[in-house]
């Protein structure tokens, strides 16, 4: 499944953006919808790439049982979304060059798995250290 | 400030939506934007209130010094918003009808304020016991 957030996540590089994506899989694996950020694209600053995944797949009257895919642990918007919608599981491509509301996830009762891709971190590596600037805009620092 | 939000919520409700708006105000007073929940407008269930007011806010390098006005008490997904962008205060018509993260949000040193308006208590008592489907769905339970 993170092959499809990290496709996204690089769509997104490549149209000039920020490199995240996301994908939310329904319950017996249906991608329901998936996206990356479009900050830079859209001037849209709500659109990260969970929230533009979670767009993606339209009004639905439940996410029992979904996951959210996404190439980036969740900073606390999206981390948000994830609580309120009652999304069953998230699988993070890395939480090493972020870090945001996965462990508060895990207390409320999502199950979190937290994968250690290289070619996640090395994607997010290279982004910030080449557009900081855009990267500390797209998290409010 | 709060006459903007609930102007919105009631835009909202005469185009067939849920009853729920919001603003964001710069530092020094000016409205940097404002929304509407446009889940059935737009079919697009990432558009709560206040993230259509930030959305419509653009892109903005600080969030310091800003108020997020809002008809009704922010759920976990707006919540996360104001916190991870750093949004220093919130000013909520009512959190009679639906209590969110209001509370976390002061826990974690943003300003929070609710008013108990009547009109905010009105409008989304009188949604909630027409349209029950709409309020569930829009907050995921």
């Amino acid at each position: 499944m993170l092959a499809i957030a990290l496709a996204e996540a690089r769509a997104g590089l490549a149209s000039g953006g920020i490199p995240i994506g996301a994908a939310l899989v329904g319950p017996h694996g249906a991608v329901w919808g998936r996206g990356h950020n479009r900050r830079v694209q859209d001037g849209d600053p709500s659109a990260h790439g969970e929230t533009s995944a979670f767009r993606a797949a339209g009004r639905r009257r439940s996410y029992r049982g979904t996951t959210m895919v996404t190439t980036l642990s969740p900073c606390w918007y999206c981390s948000g979304l994830i609580r309120q919608f009652g999304i069953t599981s998230v699988l993070i491509g890395e939480a090493t060059t972020f870090s945001g509301g996965h462990d508060w996830l895990a207390e409320h009762g999502v199950a979190v798995t937290v994968l250690d891709d290289p070619e996640c971190v090395a994607l997010m590596t290279d982004f910030i250290a080449t557009r900081p600037d855009l990267w500390f805009e797209d998290i409010g620092e």
